[in-house]
């Protein structure tokens, strides 16, 4: 039995493998392979359209607020979201970790961008204060900062619409999309596989632009994100995924994931050996990055960890340490077995 | 038994599928799901470079070139090609169909774009006159069109390097790379799923520019494709695809679909209710339209053909009437039941 804790691309839920596997050669009856259908047939029409509402459905999301399906990752968005809702305009950022650096970097290709908050100065090891005012275009964060294992417990109160990086958090927690003007989120992490975007946009801050078409959100808008090929396989795995959650529902999925890194951060509480430095109250619920503060025994942790089955503990490349991802799919069981080697580890290094 | 002729998504060797399904909880004994794999690990790593290996083998990519595995479809390279090649420079277009224009009006966009040949005036059934000069940064060409049935069988011999948009026939035929600056391609026709993007360029092209990073071929090459993360099932598919080409051989597989095209086109001209109206020379090996002159004649055999078993022989929704398109996938034997069919309702109808 293998526990997978990359922070993403990252486990799916086994049932969604196995009705995957199932269907691989033929979706419900058509003796066709959703990766064989053209994009602009039925079947998969009606499975593009199921992920849309069920998207709409586990968020609330307004009806004053377009779905769309994109491709390129957060990364794409980290340029597309200044490109479309303010080309050289003001746009502001908070600084939580790596991922709002980027988008920040990106931005100021495009964009008139600041940093008007940061943790940078504490090692992002914590949220920080947040602007009380704007005159932005746009506010930027990102909700979960997947790296530093830190999260938004509160949002800014400013009158510009707040535009989110909520890949590693988006289902994994009921959210109020209202007080968004648009969230993005690369699906590797809570929505199923590589390769496919989510956007969720207030349809007023939609503009015709004078940009190259794939870089239009009005356009995907207008097209149901039929403007190009869609990624069709992504998108149908991901509408499995979404299918899973609804079986539960955010808020129990929430209530779980609450649970699972209780018993994580308490683990890592109570040891010596290891240690969360994050501030407890901006503590992510899905990323949990830990070290004993020297590089040799991590690596001899992570090898201890990787005998018993749990993989992927490697921090990001840029940190070090360890991480473990515990996104939904993510059962208390491998929280429950990596909390056991973590403490049996202690105890024989002790 | 169903024969799909869609245009993309299209079908794929069926070899893949069952591999792909057989493997879908466990790649190569590490008890992951290919979709559960970080692209940071190691057998991850170890199918990426197995792509490029094949791609660099099966089209005899020169070593001065690099190969970008990149989403968001040919359409984000409509955009990307002239941000990266030629940002407000002259930029010259050969158009042949609707996907040429696209590729025109997204340039437009960011470049003093030209079109320097056309075929619109015939209603693109032929290939135009080449252009013998150009001073342009570069020359674009559709090396295939999907929708009008027209493909290039001879270069513009100018001296910018040529940009050609390959997606609906790269590993169709040998193709001399070293003639283009760039070659791109969505992967749905003859390389894999919807959802990857393949980019062959030469390196002396690649500058770094201020663009946002996700538009950046130098950032995207100097990471091997994992600037962010990649499209991973997608790749994986895709790799899978390329075995499947290289135990065949490109040049084989040339011989087959001239064979299939041969025996589909010989079937419509002598036919004297079908009609395929392209330039005999002009004619593609992959997309063969064709239609009654009549909508509810076609809209008939259409029904006619499914039937039969033969399915998405719509034509584009701009061009409506049939569209058989006869990728490296279609057997021989599908190419020879379409035959029979048209032959068929022929005689019924006489």
């Amino acid at each position: 039995m293998l526990y997978n804790f990359s922070a993403g691309p990252a486990m799916l839920p086994k049932p969604v493998l196995l009705e995957a596997q199932r269907d691989m050669l033929s979706y419900d009856g058509t003796s066709l392979s959703v990766l064989e259908m053209s994009h602009r047939s039925e079947p998969f029409l009606s499975i593009r359209n199921e992920a849309e509402q069920l998207v709409r459905d586990l968020l609330f999301v307004p009806d004053d607020y377009e779905v769309l399906f994109l491709q390129g990752g957060a990364t794409l968005q980290f340029a597309m979201v200044p490109m479309n809702l303010a080309p050289g305009g003001r746009v502001d950022f908070i600084e939580t970790g790596l991922w709002s650096e980027r988008a920040f970097a990106d931005a100021a290709c495009v964009s008139d961008a600041h940093v008007v908050a940061s943790s940078k100065a504490d090692a992002y090891q914590s949220i920080p204060t947040l602007p009380a005012a704007s005159d932005a275009a746009y506010v930027h964060l990102t909700l979960n900062n997947t790296l530093e294992g830190t999260r938004f417990t509160s949002l800014p109160d400013v009158a510009p619409p707040l535009v989110a990086d909520a890949s590693s958090c988006l289902f994994s927690e009921p959210i109020d999309v209202s007080r968004f003007g648009l969230i993005y989120a690369g699906a590797q992490k809570n929505i199923g596989p590589a390769g496919l975007t989510l956007v969720i946009v207030r349809k007023e801050l939609l503009r015709a632009g004078s940009l190259p078409s794939y870089l239009r959100y009005d356009l995907h808008a207008k097209n149901d994100s039929l403007y190009n090929t869609p990624p069709t396989y992504s998108l149908y795995l991901s509408m499995l995924v979404l299918r899973w959650i609804k079986q539960t529902g955010v808020g129990r999925i929430h209530t779980q994931n609450k649970m699972k890194a209780k018993l994580l951060y308490e683990t890592l509480d109570a040891s010596n050996l290891f240690h969360n430095r994050v501030l407890k109250k901006d503590r992510s619920l899905m990323n949990v990055p830990f070290s004993t503060g020297d590089e040799e025994r991590d690596a001899s942790f992570l090898r201890y960890a990787k005998e018993h089955g749990l993989i992927n503990l490697e921090g990001h490349r840029s940190v070090g340490g360890m991480r473990a991802s515990i996104y939904n799919a993510m059962p208390l069981d491998g929280v429950e077995a990596l909390c056991a080697v973590i403490n049996r580890y202690e105890k024989e290094m002790s």
